[in-house]
């Protein structure tokens, strides 16, 4: 058999990828006998690996517990700090930056106040204001960022252009990339800010795990996003989970009766739908019925996704799943009569970290794209950067 | 670097599997020059794979163009017939098996007739003629065959059982796997119908490498199927494209506005269909109010679908699909006024044959995965079977 210097190269590649990806996927230190088996490599070939894998800082030896008798095995750990993505949630009320390391755990994070209002200049000005806060925050520089992944409300579609966008009135065709493009010299990806929330969901939080969900947007502006076969689902234009627009599934309409209801009079709407939720929690009627009345409109929409979608779970999220305590109840009951079977419906425990987690979840999938797949592995992948010693 | 044994034959079988890759989706010939282009291998290791791959029957060296100056570059071909696999469509008038070669190109075909009262058993006895008639017809027997795949009506959970069937009574817990490994000794997948036909339209037919598609099952037991990023959505049980459950779709009742039309006076329900499609086609006022009245309902359902998923294209498949002349203009016209983008909707093409190229694609798909998914390149595929020399 002929073996060239590019097979070895590619060899030595495979190697050391599948060693990575090992080491990192236990989430525990591994010994070389370990590493073997876990790879399927020669117990030469994995000291080969691990000897320039170390000194690449790719991985990290980890002392042996003290005790123990005669001399233990070394055990080694993937360096999930040897390199870090940004995540960023351009959203109405605020904007923010998260910086996260290789296994999608937040390091530091920035923060600023925009209004509905804020034009669009001012607006990318603040996002500015946020990364920088979170890279000085976590001690990096732009050039450290492996990647970055921004969510944006409105729709995105996949070359990341903002092409439909009901909240905010300029914001529809900013060039998001363009505007990152000349900050950050990493992959850049865009995406639907709910679409975002759900993979940050599946990844780390109360869906964890789950192949497929829907998860809803339960809020003032309601709306719903998919996350199939473990990734977001995008479609073709990037307008999913939209089934909302349709008159007869009341979405809507549907906070009318929160915002009608007597429990929240004299209320700014804003502040309507939290006063309703807390009255139906102490038994109020009215509050109760408007809850139901709401969770039967919910119901319809979500029906039509179930049953187009037969997920395992149903994700409550958005600002009403803060009252997941009595809204849930009647959500689950309003699904049964519609569905062939109610999936789990979870309320969402990630809160308002879960868009720029998702952005983050994103930016290392992306890495993980270009390292791991198949077409990444049989071409050279980009040689990763070199951390700075810890 | 160390390079033990293990490596070495893991190295040549990733440089096989990535050579026949090469040659069989190029659909051409290809020279040596052009397989080392394609797949990034030295011209030392691709004249090994080249010579190995021959003599195991995997690719053939084509016969060089008669004329043209000088000695021509050697050039070889994936052979298609190295292998075979089988699809079976199980339907509630008929079963179909044939046999394709490993590009889904039909070589041969069994059929038989049932009725929705068949019991199972005799079902199955059907199914067992149609798989011999498709073998002797072939020439081959079920020990060469690489993959079977079988479509059913119902819904067909992750483990091949299927769980729940209106049209057949006693078809529901039928042991489908069991029974074919009885028979067949390869991998064996079951899938529902409808799903197989979406597959089928996306691999051969109307919607041929369009990633999202939701395909339209138009007739009298009216479904849905979705293809999501280029594979059939199956779903946590496999109970997808069920919104027509929903009644304020009027899926359930649609079919009443053809066959209560007076153009199928008289006539039984199973021909009221065409006789009113036909109707409407030479201009009959209560046949087109007729179709229109049943393109709004079906428009209903697929609106909803279409606002999830934001597909690329609407397959209209079923029996229905043969008057799509008639049928595609008010369903367009009835799907407008609900959404974002009415997607292009493309008529079947592959008629009665799609469930069953369908199940054969879904054999091919598995085989697919076995040799050249990460996980089975990075564990020895089974070894091909030989075949008998052409």
């Amino acid at each position: 058999m002929h073996v060239s210097g590019g097979d070895l190269q590619r060899l030595r590649q495979l190697n050391s990828l599948s060693s990575i990806r090992a080491l990192r996927d236990a989430r525990r230190p591994l010994t070389l006998t370990e590493l073997a088996a876990h790879t399927g490599l020669s117990r030469g070939s994995i000291v080969d690996v691990v000897t320039d894998l170390q000194e690449r800082g790719w991985i990290a030896e980890v002392e042996p517990s003290p005790g123990g008798m005669g001399r233990p095995a070394r055990r080694y750990r993937f360096r999930a700090d040897a390199g870090h993505v940004l995540g960023i949630d351009i959203g109405v009320h605020k904007v923010l930056a998260t910086i996260t390391d290789l296994n999608g755990r937040a390091v530091a994070s920035g923060r600023t106040s925009v209004s509905p209002g804020t034009p669009r200049e001012q607006r990318l000005d603040a996002m500015n204001r946020a990364m920088d806060a979170a890279l000085i925050a976590a001690g990096l520089t732009s050039d450290q960022m492996w990647g970055v992944a921004a969510g944006s409300v409105g729709v995105v579609d996949r070359e990341g252009v903002i092409t439909r966008v009901e909240a905010l009135p300029d914001w529809a065709g900013t060039d998001l990339v363009g505007h990152l493009a000349a900050r950050l010299p990493c992959p850049i990806t865009i995406e639907n800010d709910s679409k975002l929330a759900a993979l940050a969901e599946q990844r780390l939080g109360v869906a964890a795990g789950v192949r497929d969900l829907v998860y809803l947007h339960a809020g003032r502006r309601p709306g719903a996003a998919l996350i199939l076969n473990g990734r977001p689902y995008h479609g073709f234009s990037g307008a999913t989970g939209e089934v909302g627009l349709m008159e007869i599934t009341g979405w809507r309409t549907m906070t009318d009766h929160l915002e009608s209801c007597p429990a929240a009079a004299g209320a700014p709407a804003e502040d309507a739908a939290a006063l309703v939720f807390g009255a139906a929690r102490t038994g109020d009627p009215a509050a109760r019925a408007a809850v139901e009345a709401y969770a039967q409109d919910l119901a319809l929409g979500t029906a039509a996704m179930v049953l187009t979608l037969d997920p395992e779970v149903v994700v409550l999220g958005g600002g009403f799943s803060r009252s997941a305590d009595v809204l849930l109840a009647p959500l689950r009951e309003a699904l049964a009569p519609h569905c062939l079977r109610v999936p789990e419906i979870r309320p969402s425990t990630l809160g308002e970290e879960c868009v720029v987690l998702g952005a983050a979840c994103l930016a290392l999938d992306h890495i993980d794209h270009m390292f791991f797949s198949p077409e990444g592995a049989l071409s050279p992948p980009t040689a990763p950067q070199r951390p700075t010693p810890a």
